[in-house]
């Protein structure tokens, strides 16, 4: 903000993610086996997921479909008049698709898509979860028990998205949405934007835009859970490979967000992230750290690389047209 | 909020406390080579330190007094607006000081109490922090070098006061600063309230109010330092008892914030804990988690108990008078 | 040993512990959901189980019972010839009771009883465990597929044994048995043993002999099984908290062998300890750690104590005779 | 073992490592600054040093030298029987080199060479490490104060060697020094011995021999730390990364040995593994597990490889002669 307005904070977190699966029952047991997630409704071919630290009634929908992707990206305004204002500033960049009464558990929602074709909702109510008998916590600001099957992940953490054209999507985020620009990888003297990670919270990116190697639009990169320490994500590595998934990367550490990863691809093919470590940004004027080809080399803190499947891959997968196998490539995260 | 005014959100986060002691060189021995925190800069009878993860200059202001406490807590608004609407507010109150020209680092500052007398400040310019070669981090988003010394403290993560009136400083950081209210102890079916625990931000308390069992204004129960890792709290205790510190409570964990804990007192004789776990906050309407005394317990999750100086002790330390021998106790978190 | 002979090393480590339990459904359901391990055998009113890391086919046999307590300790021999060579050293003592074709996956072994009366085994031929195929490890060192249930104890460890005259166990346990003496607790300037911890391998102890607090004979005071790290061990807690099981003491450190211990009551009455850290022994004249009453103090590292029950409680529970309530106690580790 | 002759077991642990380096100022910054260890001892080109948990005086002997590599590797005898028994049989392979009055804190050692040329010794007198004041540590059973210092390895863990026959050189440490073999990589339907992996106490193993891509004799691949959690191995990395080292691999999982690896090079070019994970062994008749071209992959279990320079490089570093360039290679740990 080189002005004197205040900055936007209308929207309050990433809400809820809905994925498509064309293998629905056995990204379920990915999910709630060996994630360890609950499964708390079932609503024509979805089923609503959530971690056990949550506090909604679900943040992951799981929706059968011929190919894997991302659905809908739901965010949370912070007040009804939040919600009234972002619904009005993204109606008038024409993005906006209208009002719906809001999916299972969420009230009316704005729905709209991003520049690069993203569909999201922005809403305000929310039910809160109320755990049946049996999954009912002996801690009692834990909203859920902690069952400790497999993973058993605590919460929703962000989602990275393709875009061909990241600079419109990310200012689309940080001008119409409000995040923050928190980091960015941008290579040839700061004149390609690579990548750029974004939040409307203290989260160090609940979304972040990649360019799209394959010139698509609309891709998911990875939908991130977040488990508490770096030892849980180590753990959640045995549990993936005992149970036959592949893991793509990791454990191992980031440099830009300094997330400690492990990724793997559920068994509809989406690509999800196990997280923990990263940090927390706080500062109101936060100055966004921008790597350049050098300073970002392989993404990998401690050495190492990610595997070309990290640049190429992303649902719903695509060929790579060739005229575009120029175009620079970076891992998003 | 009863109503359908938006939230006040003007306050960033916690940016610094000022700690006083009467030992300000084995003070300083515990926060830099136990805790590992760095010095940056020395100021009349004031030594300024920093966590690594901290991106402000400083984050811990110890200055000699004949008398440990804390001295000044330091709010970092979110805006020059906010700071301008946060003072009005506050001075409305009447217990506004006035504006000061700031501390090192800091920009203009409006001072003030709370109504139990603890001094504080709001301010929005703040320098961020440069590392100078030595200790610049081969992460280009870490302000500082990890060193690795001592517990290696990242950043501050909150403190907790004392009062003699929880509901009236409470209600004041609610309404006049504008934090959410996270949790409460209440006891004799909700009619006397023992603590409350608030955060301006996602970070599940940034400050506690928690009744003086001796009738005391203006006392610090504990100020509160942030490692990653649980495991990170296990060697900082190991560091704290091989190098002769007394260690009053944990490693273990709060029921209430989960809060992975570690009271230790500094040589100047306040309460520091090193903590880790708890959980972040994300949903605009918070319903306050309530525990009566039962629900409450010892305030240890696992078992066991706290001990009596965890009740009794604070700084500066005074007698407990006769007549308060019967007022029910808490410990504060 | 002050003389020339060289140690005996015919006992290879602890192999089996058959423990009694009044409530075999609900202990299998502490063992096997909340612990993870395995149950892979049923015979008679008994279970055998083990640890996912446990080489041997079954390292822990739950026998239905009128009371709590240990029926069997189980040691393996490290060679048929060491096997005839204790046989014969117990025999000699008078405390041999005889050959027996031996338990479910297990050679002939030699009965026993030790000083105090606890019965134990010795045996050298032993079944490998083959996993059948959906517990198979995608390690192909690892004899059981790593499940990640509930605690997930890798294997077992040592057990605690109550004596009513620690020294003369002891002494046999060194000369009879060839274990290696680890660490004391003597008080009242040594003249008192306190407790003993012992082991034939480079494990900390196998087995601990402590002073019965009231007299008994043949009881125990826990049996531990062990998790890798120690953040598996607060993990556990969160884990057994969940599921409503009484948390005695931890997790926290011992002083003495340095363990990270958790210990808590299965549903049939006997204590387990969930465990990790310690040190490995590797000396060969290792000179035993002799701990005074100063130098022990409470027995917890970082500070706190344990709970009275720590001394007290042992199964089967026996009453305090009146006449030794001035015995000097001490925790069992 | 085929017969009935029981097993030797007359070497207690790997009891010290010297390593040759040519920059010994900065490889001493490397083991004391990053590594955290202690130097105890100077004499003429050697400075001694020793993890903060290893009983002996010092583990590892750092000597000037043109080139890096191992000078010596320091074996303890259970007893000074055993060591006349493994001196007279070393000697009758004709491998003997002959009595030395032993090194630092060390009692008569007998000198003698493996086949592939790398020297070792025998010795059963060893000094326990008595700490000065500042090094005492607040636990009697820890011969040193935890400094928390770098990474703060706890003691010697095992050491990797490369032979240009591993075959040889496997059954001269199984035969002639009673090392249990614990795991081997055979290739080829089991007719090209890869690697073999053994140790005389119950840790995974203290030596493994792996085939010399490059045809050299007598080299060292790694020398391997250990620390107690994982989250440790974890920390090490940021220690070593913020200081400028490379990190050749790690922190991940083998799969054999399931040991959790970080590798880097120390300033002198001598490859150092800080460790942890892993199991021990406690059967008396283990049988090798045995990984064919398949099972073994990557020796990475997560996924990902090991990078082409952990196959090819060794200290000293030699060129790799063009007629060996088909030498089926593999990774050793």
């Amino acid at each position: 903000m080189n002005d004197d307005r205040e900055p936007i904070r209308d929207v309050a977190h990433l809400g809820r993610v809905e994925l498509l699966t064309p293998e629905p029952e056995r990204s379920l047991w990915y999910f709630h086996d060996l994630l360890g997630m609950e499964a708390v409704h079932r609503e024509g071919a979805s089923v609503y997921l959530r971690g056990y630290g949550d506090y909604a009634a679900s943040t992951l929908k799981l929706t059968e479909a011929a190919k894997p992707g991302v659905a809908c990206v739901h965010w949370r305004a912070v007040s009804p008049q939040a919600l009234e204002r972002r619904a009005a500033a993204i109606a008038a960049t024409g993005l906006g698709i209208g009002w719906s009464n809001g999916d299972f558990g969420l009230g009316p929602a704005y729905r709209f898509r991003d520049p690069d074709g993203h569909v999201m909702e922005i809403y305000y109510e929310e039910s809160r979860y109320e755990a049946p008998a049996p999954l009912r916590s002996t801690l009692k600001n834990l909203p859920q028990k902690f069952t400790g099957r497999g993973a058993a992940v605590r919460r929703l953490d962000h989602l990275a998205l393709l875009a061909a054209d990241v600079p419109t999507n990310r200012a689309f985020a940080e001008e119409t949405l409000g995040f923050q620009l928190r980091e960015q990888v941008r290579y040839d003297n700061g004149a390609v934007e690579i990548g750029s990670w974004l939040s409307p919270t203290t989260v160090h990116h609940q979304v972040a835009y990649v360019v799209d190697a394959r010139g698509g639009h609309g891709r998911l990169h990875h939908l991130s859970m977040w488990v508490d320490d770096k030892s849980d994500v180590l753990r959640a590595a045995d549990v993936l490979r005992e149970n036959g998934i592949f893991i793509e990367a990791g454990p191992a550490k980031h440099n830009n967000s300094q997330g400690f990863y492990l990724y793997s691809y559920e068994p509809g093919g989406n690509r999800v992230e196990v997280y923990s470590g990263s940090f927390l940004v706080f500062a109101p004027n936060w100055q966004p750290v921008v790597w350049n080809e050098a300073e970002r080399g392989t993404g990998v803190y401690w050495g190492g690389a990610l595997p070309e499947s990290f640049i190429e891959y992303a649902t719903p997968d695509i060929e790579r047209p060739a005229e575009r196998r120029a175009v620079p490539v970076v891992d998003p995260r």
